[in-house]
């Protein structure tokens, strides 16, 4: 164990931020920390739109599930996969020339790159004593979004992430026991399965205490509901127009 | 600053590693710190194969490009995303009841959520002085390693990290500057690319220098060189294959 290990086992979503302003430098800490995560051949595939403007972030928050806590948060930054800026480069250096931008591959390092350096960002702000919570919902009117946001082709919003001062600290969410996540020498579906058993009991206290006895569904049961409910079925459509994976 | 600020601002990928173990300690400890990651909705939507056996990190290594290290290292871990834990505990809950397992939507967010507790479970090696190194090229012959690795369908290899005692200690390597992916409440396309340009002649000093004057390629050069060779086209069949992205 280290300070390190210690920040990252202590993690929580913050769903309440102060009344107090990120400064400039914060802001540029967090986000050079996280461009030091890897990247795929070096690509740094991936830009980061922070919504400071509070009618912008307003308009993005109606858009993204309109949570308070984008709302109040100082900054809310719109993580995004970006193939744009390398397409143009590899455009002026060598016109005429076939690309390969938009295949699978290209979306799926994409979208790896901006989830490093958005993790690591996260971790330096926790570090400097900032919280933050991920936004899905920016997938929610992904189109609507990225108009406001002007984003061009071969870039997406991935996630967003409020950053701010916790006004909260919340009780730590248990995690599926390391058996069903981490496998020896091959995929081991019986001892995965099995975890989640064993989770399905863990939760299920959390959720009772969390709620004061008002909720206690198991992990199988709220995981059920959420895969059988549609969700963001559009975003197939988006992607494809926005160019990627083409082929 | 802080202790942890500075440990991601001295990332370097490592790339040689001494004949030393890793602990089964330091990696439950490295694996758990992963799995403390923000997830979407706590879906968890992923698994790690810890590869320790050297004849079948052999094997992998050879279907991932058969780099050194691969084979040096005391443990390979491929990170996978897994939308099968999730459909296999909804088929037991709501047995006959139409799931969405297989949308873009859930295929983006096992992405995601695979990369975030991978990215934690970096910064947790190395800050218990281990090394590591993404490995892309499990994606060369993701059929091939798949099946070696009995993965089931909706479970893909996302990337590979070797992990390990450093034997070396690389020259940090200079990201984009803060201008190119840093945007202001919009996309800004002239500053992204403008930092393009100073880019090009940092990365271009520091080619020179780590190659003793033999190479000094720009950034843009060597974008353009990568981005004109097609790679991995296979990967969108693959992924229809395992069942993603069906709507």
């Amino acid at each position: 164990m280290n300070d390190t290990i210690n920040l990252l086992m202590n993690h929580k979503s913050i769903r309440k931020y102060k009344y107090e302003p990120v400064t400039e430098e914060q802001l540029e800490t967090i986000i050079a920390a996280g461009q030091m995560a890897s990247s795929s051949s070096n690509v740094q595939a991936y830009s980061v739109i922070a919504v400071t403007d509070s009618e912008l972030k307003a308009k993005v928050a109606g858009f993204a599930g309109n949570q308070a806590y984008i709302n109040e948060c100082p900054v809310f930054l719109v993580w995004c996969a970006d193939m744009y800026r390398l397409r143009e480069t590899a455009a002026t250096q060598a016109a005429g020339v076939e690309t390969y931008e938009n295949t699978m591959e290209n979306f799926v390092v994409s979208t790896i790159d901006v989830a490093l350096a958005a993790q690591n960002a996260a971790v330096a702000a926790e570090s400097l004593g900032l919280g933050v919570v991920y936004i899905g919902g920016v997938r929610n009117n992904i189109e609507e979004l990225s108009e406001v946001l002007g984003l061009p082709e071969l870039v997406y919003p991935v996630f967003g992430m409020c950053l701010g001062v916790p006004d909260q600290d919340p009780v730590l969410r248990p995690c599926l026991p390391l058996k069903a996540v981490l496998h020896r020498n091959g995929y081991d579906k019986e001892q995965s399965l099995a975890g989640v058993k064993e989770y399905d009991e863990t939760l299920s206290a959390y959720m009772r205490e969390r709620s004061n006895g008002k909720q206690s569904a198991t992990w199988s049961e709220m995981m059920t509901k959420r895969l059988t409910e549609p969700a963001r079925l559009q975003l197939k459509s988006f992607l494809d127009g926005k160019g990627f994976m083409k082929r």
